[in-house]
């Protein structure tokens, strides 16, 4: 798809917003509303009705996406060509530049006793708490064999680790599973190596933890490290080079920002909620054709299975839409990158509402902005990595297929 | 999909009805309706509530469809693996048969002054003047270098050239850009040859150019030749290998005749509009299998931005249905090849409405022949290449696939 759009694509003068709540998508609570129907959406359901309306699934029919596939397909990027290790994520959305002799860890500070994990997420410790953790790591552990280690603090349990090896790595280096095992109650599992090539790689991973478990042997809930995503690398087309978009990605929250460095768009660190990311977007939009912006919490709150709490986060971005419609973009996209239904408590399978402004679109299919109402939308449901070529279609920056 | 087709296809006596009115789909106009909604389609609408609706993709979703994809998807023919260049659509719809010794080569008059295209089609100067000039230049320009050169006047401003070689040409050899610049205000493009194969058809053509402009010179709009779609014969199974069906096709624009001689259905010339058309139908009807019976105007008139009158050719279309029903074939298929709306003036990337009558679908749940109908149908939004085996499954010509 994206060989065939390179053929196809000019440039022009328009804008295309990206808005993502992450997670968006939910299930009935107990008033057989999901969250996205019981919030208050005055704004995005006028919206709705005038614009096309559908729900996308990112990878396939009954397949829950991480973050990572969830956002590489909103970019157009096919999530199985393209899988990218949620350390190399982490590690970019924490601003640290990979190399392609790096291994990128995602670490996750938890809590064991026994062998046993008792919280994957050591509760989740403050931010502040776990960055001197972090910088205590760093300041102990430099070099694992011929590595250089490279630790940068994340939020709340969360941290990446780099190892820096001094020569390019092969590929299948990092072909290693995590040891997190998903659950408490359960033992971390050992790191063994799918390659031969990632043999040196799991033991300079397993001394990373031995070490740094040392370190942390006297801390009440982050005694353990967890390790997820062991990856490298991958080389994918940029977003300019496959769209001809310079991209600007609006997000506060590391993770987000790193899938789109990995695709090439701008992606300043920048702190705050939706009133900062607005901030943001205003004061760059002369800048830019194309804007991704995240807000997080919506995703939070389904993962904590609070489900008031997502519907007001919903209610709240509702309230920011005018704003972007006053900026006047040629086409707006409001969408999440996956499903994270409260009942759940985490990402789930289900198809995501989208509603797409623009003046070449039907509408009058969906009466609100919600799952039940996207369905009945003129996109159907569809793969996600289509909505790109839609939004470039849209902005009239698609030349015609064939004669 | 077509390998998997033919080993299920059976043959018996049914007969299916192909209709498409080019460039169907729309956009809402000023009262908010589209071309389509706006049309009154009495009969369409009777038939669309007992039949299965649906909005079909010619190539896939923002991807604008040309003339040739859009055919060939709608007779199951994957648009991305068979492309076809134009000037062999075009050939064949005039009359040529091609060979493969052959290049063809899509020509507009144009009108040019001062180096720089003042008018891509020279005014849309008349078909008979537009023959003449044709037929002037096919008593001048008789051979280039060892290539027979054949010209076949066209509507309008266009007509086609066939260079003839004494040898079977390589792959590749047709690899050349188009000089028409798509844009008028600008100046014609070079010529330049993809493959070394192509350096000496691109010379060939370039001669033709020199030699025709020296010819027209004293005309005042057709003063200028534009090349396009410059293209051999590509390899395609026949209409009848991939499914056992006897076709005709009846469409009285020459584009249209040509994508259905190259998948092998008869195409004889015809004249005339909808009624002679519909009369070529009857009088015909027992000696095929399969009818393509192709309205070219309403995507005439969206590509001028006549909306009225677009809707108003559905409206006349729809008086003719009655005449079709009272055939009786086993599967009707009303739909278009591609969207045009007038709001857009040109092709667009929109899913296209199609009904399908066939004693064995669903039925009542459009309520009328319109996209925002047929977006509520049972077919949902879907492949146009599927709906060839929908209308042989429907007449009873697939055997079931596994046991």
């Amino acid at each position: 798809m994206q060989e065939l759009l390179k053929g196809l694509v000019v440039k022009n003068d328009t804008k295309i917003v990206l808005l993502v709540m992450d997670g968006l998508g939910g299930l009935p609570g107990p008033d057989g509303k999901t969250e996205l129907e019981a919030a208050s959406t005055p704004n995005l359901d006028e919206l709705a009705r005038t614009s096309a309306c559908g729900l996308h699934l990112p990878v396939a029919m009954g397949i829950t996406p991480g973050s990572g596939p969830g956002h590489l397909a909103l970019f157009g990027y096919d999530p199985f060509e393209h899988q990218i290790g949620r350390g190399i994520l982490e590690a970019l959305g924490l601003g640290l530049s990979v190399k392609s002799t790096d291994v990128a860890i995602r670490c996750n500070y938890s809590t064991i006793k026994d062998g046993i994990i008792e919280n994957r997420r050591a509760g989740r410790i403050p931010t502040e708490k776990s960055r001197k953790l972090t910088e205590m790591l760093q300041k102990e552990i430099k070099e694992i064999d011929d590595a250089e280690v490279i630790f940068a603090p994340g939020m709340e349990h969360r941290f990446a680790v780099l190892l820096r090896f001094p020569y390019p790595l092969e590929a299948g280096a990092a072909a290693i599973n995590d040891s997190d095992p998903q659950n408490k109650g359960l033992a971390p599992l050992p790191l063994s190596p799918e390659t031969e090539a990632a043999e040196k790689i799991a033991k300079a991973a397993e001394k990373l933890v031995t070490r740094a478990v040392e370190l942390l042997r006297d801390q009440d809930k982050a005694n353990y490290v967890l390790l997820r995503g062991i990856s490298q690398k991958p080389e994918m087309p940029s977003f300019e080079e496959a769209y001809g978009l310079k991209a600007l990605a609006i997000a506060a929250y590391p993770m987000y920002r790193g899938v789109s460095r990995l695709v090439g768009m701008d992606a300043p660190d920048i702190e705050g909620d939706i009133r900062e990311e607005l901030d943001f977007l205003k004061s760059n939009y002369d800048k830019y054709d194309f804007f991704f912006v995240h807000i997080k919490k919506v995703d939070s709150y389904g993962e904590d299975g609070n489900f008031d709490a997502k519907s007001k986060k919903i209610s709240e971005t509702d309230t920011f839409i005018p704003e972007i419609l006053k900026l006047n973009p040629d086409v707006l996209m409001v969408t999440g990158d996956h499903s994270t239904p409260s009942a759940l408590t985490n990402h789930s399978w289900h198809p995501v509402p989208v509603l797409m402004k623009s003046p070449y679109v039907l509408g009058r299919l969906s009466h609100a902005f919600s799952e039940r109402e996207c369905a009945k939308g003129e996109l159907g449901v569809f793969h996600t990595t289509s909505l790109m070529p839609l939004a470039l279609a849209n902005s009239l920056r698609l030349k015609k297929f064939g004669a």
